[in-house]
């Protein structure tokens, strides 16, 4: 995320908290799903989901190194070559190892140089979500008492990497104790219960025998769909993840922030959770179909005003929450400028008081738009440490790690295997649009034969070299001489004719 | 606004503070426009332009009475007539009268006797905006030296009639008021200035040569557009009415309040305002293009949830911020409901904790969703007196009476006679839909001629009888036997083929 954060030199150096270049795993690195994954959390019943996400070791040695997706399978080596801002090569998993699932098609590059390492990462797992409800007893018994669901998520990282590496790492298991509560339920063609007599880990935890009156539960009131369960688990699974790189929890802390674009498949529909300014689009017969919006300074002005006209403390004596086309100098005092407040869309003329002298909460257009002059996004995990440039005010209030998530039902139309859903870190959507890689879709995949299954790491990579360009004119430039993204990039690309094979 | 406040009924008598039946206009009814409103106003400049929007008088004898808009001309037999619940006759300008602009369609009924009067409030005027720039010696030349705008209002008024009619004659006084300063600047194809060197009224003001160091107001900073500019001044306009209402303006204070909707038409653009639950919608050429969405506590739960999460004392120990699919019991305590927080648009389940057993801030679905078990509109003006059932907690800091403002060019597309902009209240949206009303244009304009300028009153008067249907079964029926509305239902026709011929 280029200049995301005015003050991201300072911490570019300690991407702490989580390890890096991980001894390789004895598993397929593809592989760190199902029982793998179930194993890695403890089984008692805890209270607190969001303890229950055990934090990877931290050692001095890990602090001052960097990784990249187990899943490309880097040598020592090929993690030198993904970390050279000179030659900027297109990182893919290996023709060779096992595919990701669905045949999903990834691809990054590193920056131009400005942070000294990647600060992309991504994930892409299998996840088993096993019942609260299972007890030693049922365990071993062949019934299946659980759920399944697929999990591909990109984190941008900004002032370091630690935060976007510890996402990548937990978020997934963040998410799949949310749905641990949810398993019995979302297999349950009746409606979700409104009201559930008992802690989760206790037996009989959502049993329709032990609801608790049902007459009045299920008489009038508003009918909650499962697929809202989905949403509400995913949105909480979000807020731990923000809460365990709190400062407060010592043991994991992490510095700097990082956007979070996750998209989880389960039980027939994809749910595309965004936070930050990554994107998500479905091409499906050539149509756009957006599956994310951005939240930066301007999308997100009102409530950003909003919040500093409520707490005005948050402001501290520097910051005003009244918008203005520039700064307004000191001369300007008693004379009218153009202003809008939270409530407005539109902007007015006011007479300039001494407190319109205050840099304005938000300010700056595109890519330059700002929140308290310092960071370019709204939303995202991390960041707790986060200050005004030169001062001792906190930015992290005016943040939200809640995403929007959008919900696309693969049941209900017949996909085939040029339809993709591609995900994107700001990166590549600074140079292209959704056209332009729509177009690319088209004309790479149409040079694949349907059952290729590398055809959708080629289109990764062609999104990605397209959007990095070449170096020509001290600088990296595309075909229309324009400047390619100086940015890390990565791109998923999830095609979704491909579920059946999977579920 | 059929059960709009469920302590409606206790304020129905006392419409108070706009007077009613009013001694017939010497100047025809559709003509209170161009000079004669302008006359109507103080010309001294103000420093408040919400000062400067007279109120109109208030008598013992005006206070018990009741008024419909004054283009319907009706006589006192008229007017008793369509104050009958029985016979729920609708109501248009006559045939015989000016027509309004544009040959605009009107149709309205009283409701089934929810209310004692017709609450719905109705406005269609010629504006003519004289700059604030004008002097006494230039008004005397005959250079033209302001701006027209026309203009169409619904408002929809709850717990009285109040609130209604005075907004139906003063907002478009408010909007004037605010363009008054933009009158140069919106006529000059440059971009507005940044900034003005001196306050409204005197001389020089927004005169380009007197702009301050162009240079820096004019460089890389954000351009603001005319648009906005006029989508500022109907904002700021909504809150000064609003102001206007409020009671510490003893000398006319309302009762009650109400949803307001208005287009203003400037400079070849239509301004479509919002603050409500009533709706506009284009239809073209068949094709429907939504002009307005509605704010009800479901649209709005999230505003409301944060604001409560912000400012807890505005809930008192009555109410929680949070939702929950139903009252939760005291039984239910430690166990665990489906609840909702501000950040969140799926469900999640809690533990039942002391302080959720409150009521929710918001509660209830559709029609019957609630603020605080009190109102079901969440923008509007007044309602500055209203409290919680049985409870002094004040209601209004959870409404907002700022409208959404969309903005629809005419000049983007040659329209024909049959492409119309309709406005209606909840009345009319309650019992049908927006491709319901697309038939009926259809289906009634292709009856009449199309330079025949009443087909868009009979158009208003198809769909207000559409959605009031006929007395049978001890109630107004649809064709299909549903219940028609028992709401007060106004509707506007704007044909948007017309403005050539009245710019």
């Amino acid at each position: 995320m280029l200049s995301r954060v005015r003050s991201a030199v300072a911490h570019l150096v300690s991407s702490g908290g989580a390890p890096s270049q991980r001894p390789k795993s004895p598993d397929p690195p593809n592989t760190t799903s199902a029982l793998s994954a179930a194993a890695e959390t403890p089984k008692s019943p805890r209270t607190r989901p969001g303890s229950q996400v055990g934090a990877p070791p931290k050692t001095a040695e890990t602090r001052a190194s960097f990784s990249r997706p187990t899943f490309l399978q880097l040598s020592p080596g090929g993690l030198r070559r993904a970390d050279d801002h000179a030659g900027r090569a297109v990182q893919s998993p290996p023709d060779t190892g096992r595919r990701l699932p669905w045949s999903t098609g990834y691809a990054e590059v590193i920056n131009a140089g400005k942070s000294r390492h990647n600060e992309d990462q991504a994930c892409c797992e299998v996840v088993y979500v096993e019942s609260r409800r299972v007890t030693e007893a049922s365990r071993e018994s062949t019934v299946n008492q659980g759920l399944c669901f697929y999990y591909w998520g990109l984190f941008d990282g900004h002032a370091g990497g630690g935060a976007a590496e510890m996402a990548s790492r937990l978020l997934h298991r963040h998410i799949r104790e949310q749905l641990k509560d949810l398993v019995e339920i979302l297999q349950d063609p009746l409606p979700p219960p409104l009201c559930v007599p008992s802690t989760p880990g206790t037996p009989g935890f959502s049993d329709p025998s032990h609801l608790v009156s049902p007459q009045s539960c299920w008489s009038p009131q508003k009918e909650i769909t499962h697929e809202s369960l989905v949403v509400g688990a995913i949105e909480n699974a979000f807020q731990l993840m923000d809460e365990q790189m709190a400062p407060e929890r010592r043991g994991h802390q992490v510095e700097g922030g990082c956007c979070a674009l996750v998209v989880v498949y389960l039980l027939g529909k994809m749910y595309v959770a965004n936070a930050g300014d990554s994107r998500a689009i479905i091409i499906r017969n050539g149509d756009i179909i957006p599956m994310s919006r951005e939240f930066t300074p301007e999308t997100e002005r009102q409530r950003l005003q909003l919040l500093g006209f409520l707490k005005p403390e948050l402001l501290g004596s520097e910051f005003t929450h009244l918008e203005f086309p520039r700064r307004v100098q000191p001369k300007e005092l008693g004379q009218r400028m153009l202003y809008r407040d939270q409530n407005m869309t539109g902007w007015a003329y006011k007479k300039i008081e001494l407190e319109d002298l205050r840099f304005p909460l938000v300010c700056g257009e595109g890519k330059k738009a700002r929140v308290m002059a310092t960071i370019g996004v709204t939303r995202g995990l991390g960041d707790h440490n986060l200050k005004v440039c030169s001062s001792t005010l906190p930015i992290k209030p005016f943040l939200s790690c809640f995403p929007e998530v959008r919900v696309y039902d693969l049941t209900q139309y017949e996909h085939c295997p040029d339809d993709v859903l591609v995900l994107g870190t700001d990166g590549l959507w600074d140079v292209t649009n959704d056209c332009e890689v729509a177009a690319t879709v088209d004309r790479v995949l149409s040079a694949y034969e349907p059952n290729d299954p590398s055809r959708y790491t080629a289109l990764a990579q062609a999104l990605v070299l397209g959007a990095r360009g070449i170096p020509r004119d001290r600088g990296w430039r595309l075909p229309n001489n324009k400047l390619g993204s100086g940015d890390d990039i990565s791109v998923f690309v999830i095609p979704l004719g491909g579920p059946g094979s999977y579920s």
